[in-house]
């Protein structure tokens, strides 16, 4: 279990001595995935000769392994003939996924050292839009007939099913290459040799088309429980399969890029650790700066409200804690909502049930503040007398515009997912900053019209 | 491919029309995981009656998908017969997980009727802690000999492999139960039926003990794209299997709560939509209270510079502005750092390599938005004339303190994550708007003091 870090001081060593032999020996006898978290950490020449060392099967499974920089530092320093034995091996999933990033000469290069064979293949996996499950398949799978018995389709698996990338399951085609059935490998093992594949089969199946979004992929994946699933065309032709490994590589950008899209940072393109700090910057930038003119409309607001303030500073004291109380609010409504979308527990016809929800709860945690901040001023006042004469009406101004304030929130944060997914935007973009800028501006409006109507007369 | 939708409200007509024997034939085509929506979305009378007509194995597969609150629903309407055959059909991972949800005196009924042999699996399996691997161990799997020949092991699977959850793998243990390799039935298949086991062994294999964390679980299978793992004891005895679907749905609940935590929610512990409004509200009230003491400090921060903002009432007209850049900066920051720790990015000794890229971003950053604030106040100066004769000294003074803050929280947001992890405490904890909340108080501070070096003498 996870033994490369454990390893890797005496792996050092014999390194630096220069027994190539004994860590021929050990290394063949290790995980693929394991063989590249040990590459990837170290240095770039030594990757070199470490990777030299492994047998040619062993190359290729530790090459589907690893990042992409350490993949094409070490196109770049091996033999031709190795490079083409390493690509033709990999599982086409796989290739696609390292052929995507490559720059279009190099991936000419690349191609020409691939058997025809292989080569159509990549090129069709190429051919599909970038995030389609089309570009996850792999045409890795074994396809039979409805007339073959069981044992000729374990003859079949013997003799073809070597760079199957899953046996859990046959496909079943017709003549015309068209999907008409999945069939468990349980079954065909359970199944007495002299049976026909027809015998077993009724006809459900679960399939996706090359051009589905990858994100469809993952749901159906959940929905289903499946290891794979058969891909076909707009004419139910079977094209390849799709492995749920695959998919939860995909998943796990998915969720990072909504994590990152709700804290109002762009898309990254590179792990947080590897993107350069000037496109970092840049992709943090574009949102900060969109979400200071928006809260350049804070100074406005206030700037309307001077006079009021400047008749009685004690109000300017509380607008901190009022913004930010519906801010936060906003972004708990609003972070809720979002990843419910997202894991498709509720969906845009539910707003008005959510709407009802959020209400009685933004009322709920409104009088909770309210009450806290109405006695802290209370209390405060009684101690150290900091408020002046008219600090009943500042504590029932700060008390009623904190309940519509977080109310205000509450609602915004919740309405706002609904709002974007139906103008066809992605909801996680109603990132909670965005929330609490919006909720800042009328915050204050709220804040200080409430205290005019309750302060008018006396303090103002 | 996901028809129930698209179907219901056909259904919806047979059941009012009472015509169950249509239903009783269609439903015996439908996938499990179709009919568990459906009936999920049912009034809870119809429930009942549609999972009647189902085909008794299509029950037991059909429970295994459905939400806990349907599960019970159903149980107590159902004969204690039926109940009995469904228990004992359901997989032993799936059971475990609907035992988990169970008030103890349900539990013990629910034990009573099951046949001796899975009564004892599902005991065993409920004696791990939670959040182990071994509550979501099968005990479903083929384990074989290493003299056993491949014809052998494959008359083997026919007669004992019917209830396996997955038959990707074989699992080799010698006499004493203790697990010495796995086999990929790949290699079973695509081996002459005359050969042994023993030769297909390489002993390499990668196992889960049954105390690891679910978490190490999700990890494991996505270094190694496996689709099920062989769980161990600590003396190396094969228990049972965990398999990836089991896997992908504690994922799911693990990314949720991150998320929810992040936005300052304790984890829910139902679907947001099914959470009982109080306790919706309970569990958002928490975090909102204390955020809410939080920012009173920033009342108090105000109030020991009250007599500046007597004085110079066009101060407080940018606090809003100042307080959330920083807030912003700091959210973006602690959500970037979070999400790398979670998927491994970076860990606790990168903290480092973290501070220095968030420095430089910080001070970019904070450059870009002092620069857009400086231009604005001078604009507005220039046009409507608002800030008063000192203009350029608080124009001078919001920009420095923009400068200050962003960094700060960029800083504060980057940094805290290492912090929580390093005390043993989550680092989703330090959720986006605890960051906010303790750069609004600090932002202040800085910026009044800011403001106070360079208006001294003049405005203030």
């Amino acid at each position: 279990m996870m033994i490369a870090p454990l390893i890797q001081p005496e792996i050092r060593e014999f390194i630096e001595k220069k027994e190539f032999s004994v860590l021929k020996e050990v290394f063949s006898e290790w995980a693929p995935a394991d063989l590249a978290e040990l590459i990837s950490e170290l240095p770039e020449d030594e990757q070199v000769i470490i990777f030299r060392l492994l047998p040619k099967q062993l190359q290729a499974e530790t090459f589907e392994y690893l990042d992409f920089e350490v993949q094409s530092h070490l196109l770049g320093n091996l033999a031709k003939k190795q490079i083409a034995d390493i690509l033709n091996d990999m599982s086409p999933d796989d290739r696609t996924a390292l052929f995507e990033e490559l720059p279009a000469d190099i991936l000419r290069q690349m191609l020409a050292l691939m058997s025809r064979e292989e080569r159509v293949t990549a090129m069709s996996l190429l051919g599909y839009p970038e995030n389609s499950v089309g570009r996850l398949m792999t045409t890795d799978y074994i396809a039979v007939k409805e007339n073959m018995t069981i044992a000729q389709v374990l003859h079949y698996i013997r003799k073809y099913g070597k760079d199957s990338e899953t046996l859990n399951m046959l496909y079943v085609i017709d003549d015309e290459s068209k999907l008409i059935d999945e069939i468990k490998m349980r079954q065909v093992l359970l199944a007495q040799p002299t049976r026909r594949i027809k015998t077993l089969m009724d006809h459900k199946f679960v399939s996706l088309n090359a051009f589905d979004d990858q994100e469809t992929a993952i749901q159906v994946f959940k929905k289903y429980d499946y290891y794979a699933l058969p891909v076909v065309d707009n004419e139910g032709m079977l094209l390849g399969i799709v492995t749920i490994d695959d998919v939860l590589d995909v998943e796990e950008e998915e969720v990072t890029e909504d994590i990152h899209k709700m804290a109002a940072v762009e898309a990254l393109e590179e792990p947080y650790i590897d993107e350069p700090i000037l496109r970092l910057t840049r992709k943090r930038a574009i949102w900060l700066i969109v979400l200071f003119f928006g809260e350049l409309l804070t100074a406005s607001a206030m700037a309307f409200f001077e006079k009021e303030i400047a008749k009685a500073v004690v109000l300017a004291l509380f607008v901190p804690l009022i913004i930010s109380s519906g801010g936060n609010s906003g972004s708990q409504a609003a972070t809720l909502v979002i990843r419910a979308m997202a894991i498709g527990e509720i969906t845009l016809k539910d707003w008005w049930i959510v709407l009802k929800r959020e209400i009685i709860t933004g009322l709920l945690l409104g009088s909770l503040l309210a009450a806290i901040g109405f006695m802290r001023i209370s209390i405060w006042q009684k101690i150290f007398n900091v408020y002046g004469e008219h600090w009943l009406g500042v504590s029932i101004s700060v008390a009623c515009a904190l309940l519509g304030v977080v109310m205000w929130g509450t609602v915004v944060g919740s309405m706002l997912p609904f709002i974007l997914r139906k103008l066809g935007l992605d909801p996680a973009t109603s990132s909670a900053p965005f929330v609490a800028t919006l909720v800042d501006v009328s915050g204050l409006i709220i804040y200080f019209n409430v205290a005019y109507l309750i302060l008018k007369g006396t303090l103002l």
